[in-house]
């Protein structure tokens, strides 16, 4: 049987659109990975009602409610008072809460004062759960068989308490079957048409396998879902369903969506004993700062020139004036230059380097906002592609700094 | 009076944590702009169930709610069937929006199919909402005096619907107040010692004036909340109490949420007629990555030297080996070597650098995870601090990235 959840986010800022709730999909996800189903994401204000009214709705549907949000030790944080009334029980002081919390700050030589003490009085009808990133402790409820948890709404030390006690701890206290998605990249064709290629694909596939479109600028996902007691038998299950849909549009699938691109290019570099630089024009760092938010880059990553200026690209990269005068900074021969300039300068195997226009301004009619030239190179080749994005200026960076590492990928992987 | 709405996102991509709900953010801030208070946020499943369920729910609470998701043409977008039966109503053929569709394939070269002529089938118990960018009509229904809207859930073909349609509809519809945010960003001081100094300060506020604290990495956010029929009255309120915030806080306070740290930098230099260069090891790339989402950057950001190993720190930066041999990489000396060794070569009239031990490995017991040696640089000084960050690496070079970047400010002010 798969265990039902529902998400409930406490705070404003999501509610006026000052932050977009990333929680809510992370532990999603991570539910899922322990065959745990997610039925409905709640966001709600940081009013004592609207919290007790998502808790009654969400237990008529699930058997696991998490909430975060509204621990702090601000007078904004009202999560903790309200539960403590919702659930009548009384506030009182946690010596292991308190403990944490002192430990905590010690470590960062950060003086304790009332109101880090506040957080370490805990409802008496929960368990308390360990906060090792900050100082409100989660809380831990039951209720007519219903688990009810509360955690803070900090990323890292919701995900620290979710790795650290909910997820093991659920799986120990519930037999969970396994919930198994795969997504299948398809480029090149509109949605409606790849429903028509796949009407009849669709209407053989297995009842138990649910497919889902997903469409986005340039690219339609395709998702596969089942759940079942044995891991094994669900993953056949899904890749005989891919190695039917391979055989009735092999033109249009790309790949899978599997790890993040930068995880996968560090893999690749580590694999082979290869270094990487990069010389970023229009990307300004991005590139080299997806690598190295990678933990162990530096194996493999030396740095990277950023050349804003056009002077950075003669007098660092060995840009020739010519060429910039003759094609300007966003051309084919300039990024030539730059991709064998910083690879040489930085003794690496491989090189990556951009150069285009983010926007929004700076566009001209031959090179409109969004021109963007890539290149990777290795000892033996240089690769260029010319891209033309939209008018959105982190948007052209995003996509400049994404297709890059495609691009070194893509070489890598026919080189090895 | 003000008016209350509720977003419902239809899509179980959401509820496996595939996809991050950023439209509903990006709705509710709208809404706000125009005067309206979304009290709820609620994600669920493509069934009927759950978007009948929701809706209902929806309508006891709000006189808005907007849907969006499952309009798109394939066997998983279930919305328009739902909601035709929910309203008791008929799919009918619309020739306002078979023309649209028609207009819309023909101009991207894509044949019509029956999965395009299907969308031109509406309720004939709604108003059609255009849509310029795909082939999804929106729906505008009434009810009881509430209003119900549904959109696809492609980000560019909602936006386009709310900016076209909704958005001027609901202001000529309905006589709506003012709405008005304020953020404030401190930098420098953990958010239970912000809330001791700011106690008093918190209860003098007026009571129609709300504060919320937003802690994140290396920053916390104070935003203050009011709302009223007269813009400029708001707007004054707030002014005065963030003036008065300005003189219990001043030295912790580094702008405001409009006036984000890279840009408030960057109008600093533009004013000062300064550039600016980046020598980046532990933070790779992150600072200058910062810098140039903010258009226009180019005025005055040169460009950077990330120099994650140490040969290049040597050979490029010009850091002696001595230093390097005696200190190591993350050391007073040699964060000084590096910041004007990028001074000089990007020929810049400011720098910064930055060399620290991001983690999760690479800690030592006299230099843990999180030591991390900032310096800012201009021709007069060298300013040089050592922090302690915590053991998260993105967190870390998040941490020091805004750290360096609130030097430099200081910096630039102090000579101004």
């Amino acid at each position: 049987m798969i265990m039902n959840a529902e998400i409930i986010t406490i705070g404003d800022e999501i509610l006026i659109g000052q932050v977009v709730d990333s929680n809510s999909a992370w532990i999603a996800e991570a539910l899922n990975g322990i065959g745990i189903r997610v039925v409905q994401i709640t966001s709600i204000s940081d009013t004592s009602d609207a919290i007790t009214n998502a808790m009654d709705d969400a237990c008529l549907r699930a058997k696991l409610v998490l909430l975060t949000g509204g621990l702090g030790p601000t007078s904004d944080d009202i999560t903790k008072k309200t539960l403590t009334e919702y659930f009548g029980c009384q506030l009182v002081k946690n010596e292991e809460a308190l403990e944490q919390i002192t430990e905590f700050l010690t470590s960062r030589g950060v003086e304790m004062n009332e109101f880090n003490l506040s957080q370490a009085m805990v409802p008496d009808c929960c368990r308390v759960i360990p906060n090792r990133f900050g100082t409100a402790p989660g809380m831990w409820f039951q209720k007519e068989g219903i688990d009810i948890i509360s955690m803070p709404g900090v990323p890292y030390e919701m995900k620290g308490m979710m790795r650290g006690t909910i997820l093991p701890d659920l799986k120990k206290d519930y037999n969970l079957p396994f919930i198994i998605h795969k997504t299948i990249l398809t480029q090149g064709i509109a949605e409606s048409h790849l429903a028509r290629l796949m009407k009849d694909y669709e209407a053989e596939l297995p009842e138990d396998i649910k497919m889902a479109y997903l469409p986005s600028p340039g690219m339609v996902r395709l998702r596969f879902t089942t759940s079942g007691p044995d891991k094994k038998i669900l993953e056949n299950k899904l890749d005989k369903a891919v190695k039917k849909l391979n055989s009735i549009i092999p033109e249009y699938i790309v790949g899978t969506e599997d790890e993040k691109l930068e995880k996968s290019v560090g893999e690749l570099l580590v694999e082979m004993g290869s270094t990487l630089s990069t010389a970023e024009s229009c990307t300004g760092g991005s590139i080299a700062s997806l690598i190295t938010s990678v933990p162990g880059s530096s194996r493999y990553f030396t740095g990277s020139v950023i050349a804003y200026s056009n002077e950075i690209k003669k007098n660092i990269l060995g840009v020739s004036s010519s060429n910039l005068e003759k094609h300007g900074a966003v051309s084919e021969a300039v990024i030539i230059e730059m991709v064998k300039g910083v690879r040489e300068l930085y003794k690496t195997d491989y090189a990556i380097a951009t150069s285009g226009i983010a926007g929004p301004e700076g566009g001209t009619d031959e090179k409109p906002v969004g021109t963007t030239w890539i290149a990777v190179a290795s000892g033996k080749q240089v690769i260029v592609e010319k891209y033309q994005f939209g008018d959105h200026r982190n948007r052209n960076i995003r996509k400049a700094t994404l297709t890059a590492l495609n691009m070194l990928r893509k070489l890598i992987l026919a080189e090895k």
